[in-house]
């Protein structure tokens, strides 16, 4: 098969782990007989350096006429001090919206050989496997009336929470059609006892529900949620929640593994081409030096190979792949105390090929 | 000193911790030469049961008249199906915005006779102590509009999220000068990457920060914040945000404890009485059994004492006792497996008295 990549390298280490992912990449289209050609754009700080905008209209051409898109990483101190609307996260921002990317998935998964390096107990956190199904296009994110209103003290900032039935409806569904396909549960989280979002949303998942008789699925209100991740995280199957309780709580969850080095995510659309990117972020602290650890970016890969490219094998072989080389003891710096021994990007990445 | 405590138990496990916090300042009154008067009032569920309305006319005014106001928890199935404006959680909002109750304060610490309780690591947890402190009569709580618009598909569900920046300021200024008394240092927690009424945020703390030259402040986001309270609680000393974040975050930084039958909190204003509660809420399921752990409500009472009667010496010999009674062992069921040993609600009363 042939498929177009575009790979939006970004900023701090972004560049390093898409490297080591067009290396992957080519790879396994060598061992499977696929074609996948990258073609190369700018998003965040990186694009406006070069033009002025997050998010030019280039980039987001190559992304439409793309099947996947693979993003590195956006921000860093170098742009924090400009104003709002022209910072880097305004670039992924827009590009979700654009792209109508409403379904985030945050998948945590405890690699056995990384236990350690969790904060939380080893019993409390064996056999974690839950994702999270965040909603990404709606809410506070891009909700209107934002805005300031009157001067001085009595200085109103305003932002809004809107969602209307037909977005909770698609990304509930989406929390059904995965709860369905892994564990058979799924948790809906909101704060109904006092939004009136939350309680359309509510609606909704009940409403939703009668289609997937073989789901179990239950409400939990989002403070719950909070003190659950950390005291019990192996109860969670599939979270579906709203935009910002998503963003809280995938960032909590992804915490409880201690290697935020080893996380993907998803972003997927109804039709269109998902997006694809390792939760990490583009650690400015470590750019540039060749040690920033590949396997989320690989992770990620291994997420679009599955739900962009429906490559099940290839997927498999990948993911495989990434946990023998753990297995084998293999190490980037921030997975070890040991310094003299850590792999850099490149060598990593080179374990991962070879394991394949 | 002679003062006036209105008393609601609420629902569940109200009565019983509310019976143990009055015997217990009754103890303390003796012993101290206070006159401490209880008048009892009902809010929530057992308000809804005998009067229709979770926070009755008589019940406000009786709060209003007092010098400070205990309360035990609210809610519970019973009411689940009720809708959303006649449910017990509406008579603690109410409360809440009707006393002026703009400042929550949440102390996290860890015991140390307790800390293998928690689902951290004990390096992570040994020594934790910060206090979220969260903006409470503001925000997506109490924004308008909050409605429905439309009907179907397209049907609409919105809230609103302000802020006045006289009503930041007070909170953030709160969060400073707890932070002078305390380990002077305060993070601020916002998204400021996304939401107006953040920028709005970002900008009073900045401002404010200026009269506290003493206090080392920062800021943060609420998804960073999320992670790095189970990464490394230690890191915080007083947290101060906004009422949803306040809301996740500081449950989400209850559980690192693993013990929330301790937990207290206080609900205060600018001049009125301050509101003094357990966190753990109602808990219907050992509601009536007379096993309830009272240290959470025991340890409300020492911040009634403290900020509400400035009464430091009384204070300090409750949170002595509280921990002498941990120190020798005596447990309630929620904070032992071995149940056979478990202290009833008054046993561990009267242990807190005999340690007074
Ligand atoms: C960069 C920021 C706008 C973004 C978000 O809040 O969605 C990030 O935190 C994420 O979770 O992808
Ligand atoms: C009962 C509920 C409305 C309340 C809140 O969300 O504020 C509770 O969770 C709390 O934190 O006191």
């Amino acid at each position: 098969m042939k498929k177009n990549i575009a790979i939006l390298p970004g900023d701090g280490i972004g560049p390093e782990v898409c490297e080591a992912a067009t290396k992957v990449l080519s790879e396994i289209g060598k061992m499977y007989q696929h074609e996948f050609e990258f073609t190369f754009a700018d998003l965040g700080g990186a694009a406006i350096d070069k033009t002025g905008t997050p998010l030019p209209a280039e980039t987001l051409s190559v992304c439409k006429k793309s099947d996947a898109v693979l993003l590195g990483a956006v921000g860093g101190p170098k742009w924090d001090t400009l104003p709002g609307d022209q910072r880097p996260e305004k670039g992924l921002l827009g590009l979700r919206k654009e792209l109508d990317l409403f379904a985030n998935l945050r998948p945590v998964t405890i690699y056995d050989a990384l236990a350690e390096a969790s904060p939380l107990k080893d019993d409390v956190i064996q056999g974690v496997d839950l994702v999270i199904v965040r909603e990404l296009t709606g809410g506070l994110y891009f909700g209107e009336p934002r805005e300031r209103r009157g001067e001085g003290e009595e200085q109103l900032a305003v932002d809004t929470l809107v969602y209307s039935r037909k977005e909770i409806e698609r990304i509930v569904r989406k929390g059904f059609e995965f709860a369905e396909i892994r564990g058979g549960s799924l948790t809906s989280v909101d704060k109904a006892n006092v939004l009136e979002s939350s309680r359309l949303w509510r609606e909704v998942v009940d409403e939703v529900a009668k289609e997937y008789p073989d789901v179990k699925y239950s409400h939990m209100l989002v403070d719950n949620a909070a003190m659950q991740l950390v005291r019990n995280p192996r109860q969670f199957d599939v979270i579906v929640t709203e935009n910002m309780f998503g963003d809280i709580l995938s960032d909590e969850a992804s915490m409880i593994t201690g290697s935020l080095g080893m996380l993907p995510s998803a972003s997927l659309s109804q039709d269109g081409p998902g997006l694809f990117e390792p939760i990490h972020g583009s650690a400015p602290d470590i750019a540039g030096k060749g040690i920033a650890n590949p396997l989320a970016t690989l992770s990620s890969v291994v997420m679009m190979l599955t739900y962009a490219f429906e490559m099940k094998d290839e997927a498999n072989a990948l993911a495989e792949a990434i946990n023998d080389v753990l297995e084998a003891g293999h190490r980037t710096a921030d997975l070890t105390n040991d310094a003299s021994n850590a792999l850099s990007t490149e060598e990593m990445t080179n374990q991962v090929i070879d394991a394949l």
